[in-house]
């Protein structure tokens, strides 16, 4: 596919896409799957296609859970080599906290100590992971981190169980010499009646707690805070403010109701134009990732269309006209 | 196990569950299930065993959708035995409109004309299903029907087509002479953006413009009117004001969030309070119907407190110091 | 102020405002007015010289509460006059049925059978005096009539008033030979903790068990079914496809929060367009009324770009590509 | 009135009230007041009689923005005549940033240069006042520091506005050794679209990057998370855990909706409960403030019942039951 216009995306632009909503299969609770399953190095093939920079990825979006070593391995070489062909890197790695059964009660704040601990050693693993694909950002996004009664534990407990995940991978991340930044990723509830560190806010106010807090920073996602109805923009430049901002999640969502991930500027076009205003104002370098599902009856790729959006209105000299 | 404390559920109590509700697995957007399988016919006897009254059903709960003639009937003589032995009775019965991928764009009001024809048809062979099983009741959730664009269809169009399904389907009662009387379920959004006649309100608005609107009432759920902020017993007061309280789904939900569907009472005891209170006082006598998931790590079936605590509020002489 | 540009309003447009948005001081529960009290001919003066076609009142908005019957006649002729002399018309009238102490408890549904009484005889005066200006349209908003908590009445008991209320004033719409159109306007709460009659689509329910139902549609608001997160254009086409849609409040709002009264459009542009889209293309030719209230710093009538908004988007032959 | 029930309460309960909700008028953005207007003096008797511990105050609730310094004095003789008859002290003291017409823009964030100077003049000299009545706790509510478009001003420019004037509040009670602690008060929004500093974990974030980080904390209340959907108990854990809960302010809402100010526990009594346990367990020593309005038509005081409510839940030992 040709490049050639204006709205093309250039590798400048650093627009990303994670293995799980390129090649998310639209099932929800309510339904089944709608499309077909396709393989990481085909969805690596994929975004070569339309001008991708960089593909992310949870550990389990690659690496089955139950894979052996030299599973793993073969799985990590074939998807290596897609990259290389695709001329796309990873820029950023996470893993995930949620979808087996174990989690059911949470991650890094489970209840249970053996919970925790495989929490960790997964997350390790993931690092690791991330690492041999060259990421430089590890998001932790604590999605069953949270309670449907508060009879379940104290959420003081909660915040010093956190606290003491973080300076573990903190640890392990100074001793293997990874150079990761961590990236926390705050949601007010979903999956989870209330997660801990409801917004980034929260996370914000956690960070200089910890043993290290210049090694951790913020990943804010647009459908996230508006879930809660907040202003999106507004977290994002106070995490900028204090230096935190080390990626960001694009995507759209109505607020008060369940996690859509709709494209980015599909639901509200006004808070995104100001979100990227903000961006391109203030010289934001970070990846600029997508996070958005296709919606049931989709058949192509929506990226295009929003990769041209952002273009078109980091180019239009007189957005000083909205409002 | 015996039945004989003050608050053990009787069958003038009306309790029933739902085949989808007691077997639920706990599987969620993020996250795989967490309980094993149960058949509907282990699903009744568990049921039995802690006194229930009634047993609601989706077709596909109790028929797989791919199932042939034969098995289907060998499963429905199965789960007919089950229910003989157990002494519970099929008050409701309803149809799976939202969980195959065909109905991704809706289903009565889907575009494509031959999904609109196979919903019908889906639901008509429900309704025979139910009619064999006793079912007076025949619930309608039309929870694909809507929109996260409205580029999709004129919204008036929707109401159109939901017309024309449910003058149909009434027909069909008719001839069939099933005495069904049908109750439709509202909720504002998931799986969808927007559903159409997102709130009780919305149905009582459609019913008077029906072929048969004396046949058709409503079956709101607290959960679903709880979602938009709304107060689930206004709602529930207008349509038994109208005489359209055909049934009633009883659950719990913190507001401006995903679907939920606690335990009745758990988030807002209050509000449970005085919904009940008002059934008890207009003198409700259909089935009460409790549509909630066991959370994640239940092991044991929370109905029993249910009734429970529904009995309490029943005898208490002093409620009316509750405010 | 010359009208010559193609996107100048025109009276075929019908494009209304109310004294109680433009002439609105910026009050909020937590401030003080911000901007002088102008009288309501002044007002009328400043509506003529940006081309509106028409203007709307609640009783009080034009006559005091407590003027003589000689005071009611003089600012009546007056105000007649400033309309004349601007050739706009006055196409709705209504009452405040919220404003005084005396409609804490609500106005039709309150418990005090003295208040339900004047609540009555204060809404003959205000369609008296909405008839003498010539006014067709007759809003109702039942402001005050919900609870805090549901002890205060059972629900059915206000469905029951409601009924009654507006049965009695069809009955004098009749006697008079006014010929009004009632139009009911739902929200789902604020000032009270929930309102009786929700949505739309609750009084969509209530209509057809009126002694006059024909006489009795709907005014649908932006911000009020926006502020339940419910999509308004879709409770608008149920309103117009059961042949109900008598009126329109155009505005915006953030879901989730108090009524915000925000300009039209701005805050989220997608819904406006669907909604004007919509509006166009089924050929609605009511009241095209902006109850907006300007923000606190507002030095000038923002009402020229709303309208200049909405002739754009229905010239616009290429709308067909929105999403 | 006599004190001698086990439910009375006593000085080491820590019960305040601020002059602002026992005297509030119950007017709201549609109504008038519906009470009269009660002088400090005899707010502060009615406080006693009822057995209350401490008062709070804006500085205009009680000293007019325009009185005289000689009326000052005298307001405040009086007040603190009150107090000591009443054996009631003044634990917090506050500002009103918000009412005055000038703040229409915001107070510390406001763009107007001259604006931010007289907020931060008019606070000093609260502070002045709320020491010579002996307060230790500070809370500021930057309530107009927000936006409905941000058009008006960058984000990052607030955080900045915002340190800048708490560092110069933090310098100004070191100079004159008022021992001040500062409590920070987030909101959502309203009276604006989105307040800065939506949550409380917001302001755990800004806390870190000020000079005095040591000398400021927060003031949760119910109400305003509440708006946001979000738990509050996890909110006041987080904030706790920091070593950051200077202040709390206990009320009661509906979420997703306008700011209600009910009473404790009235709305989500469940809610409620896992705060008072939250709080009872950690050992929490500072004031219990309840911060709710009486409904428009209460006559009598509801702080009893909230008083013996919570003592009633300290006392039960059997609270481990709840979920």
């Amino acid at each position: 596919m040709a490049k050639t216009g204006q709205y093309d995306p250039k590798p400048e632009h650093k627009f990303s896409f994670g293995l799980w909503t390129v090649g998310n299969r639209g099932r929800d609770p309510f339904g089944d799957a709608v499309r077909e399953s396709i393989g990481p190095a085909a969805l690596v093939d994929l975004l070569g296609e339309v001008g991708v920079w960089g593909v992310n990825l949870h550990d389990n979006d690659l690496v089955p859970i139950d894979a052996t070593p030299s599973q793993r391995d073969q799985i990590v070489r074939e998807f290596k080599k897609a990259c290389q062909r695709n001329g796309i890197v990873v820029p950023m790695a996470t893993v995930s906290l949620f979808f087996h059964p174990v989690f059911r009660d949470g991650a890094f704040t489970a209840n249970d100590p053996e919970v925790r601990g495989y929490a960790i050693q997964k997350t390790l693993r993931a690092m690791d992971l991330g690492a041999e694909l060259g990421a430089k950002i590890f998001v932790l996004w604590a999605g069953r981190d949270g309670a449907e009664t508060d009879g379940c534990r104290r959420a003081d407990i909660a915040v010093k169980r956190m606290r003491e995940a973080i300076n573990y991978l903190c640890e392990y991340n100074i001793e293997k010499k990874y150079g990761y930044k961590f990236a926390l990723e705050a949601k007010p509830n979903e999956p989870r009646g209330d997660i801990y560190f409801a917004t980034t806010g929260h996370y914000l106010g956690l960070i200089p707690t910890l043993d290290h807090p210049e090694m951790v920073g913020l990943n804010p996602e647009v459908a996230h805070e508006t879930m809660a109805g907040l202003n999106f923009m507004h977290g994002v430049a106070q995490a900028w403010e204090a230096g935190k901002l080390f990626h960001i999640d694009l995507n759209d969502q109505a607020p008060g109701r369940y996690d859509q991930d709709l494209r980015f500027g599909s639901h509200n076009l006004k808070a995104a134009f100001w979100l990227v205003k903000f961006l391109e104002d203030v010289g934001y370098n970070g990846s600029r990732h997508f996070d958005a599902h296709a919606g049931l009856h989709a058949h192509v790729s929506d990226f295009e269309r929003e990769s041209q959006a952002m273009e078109c209105r980091q180019r239009d000299p007189d957005n000083s006209e909205a409002g």
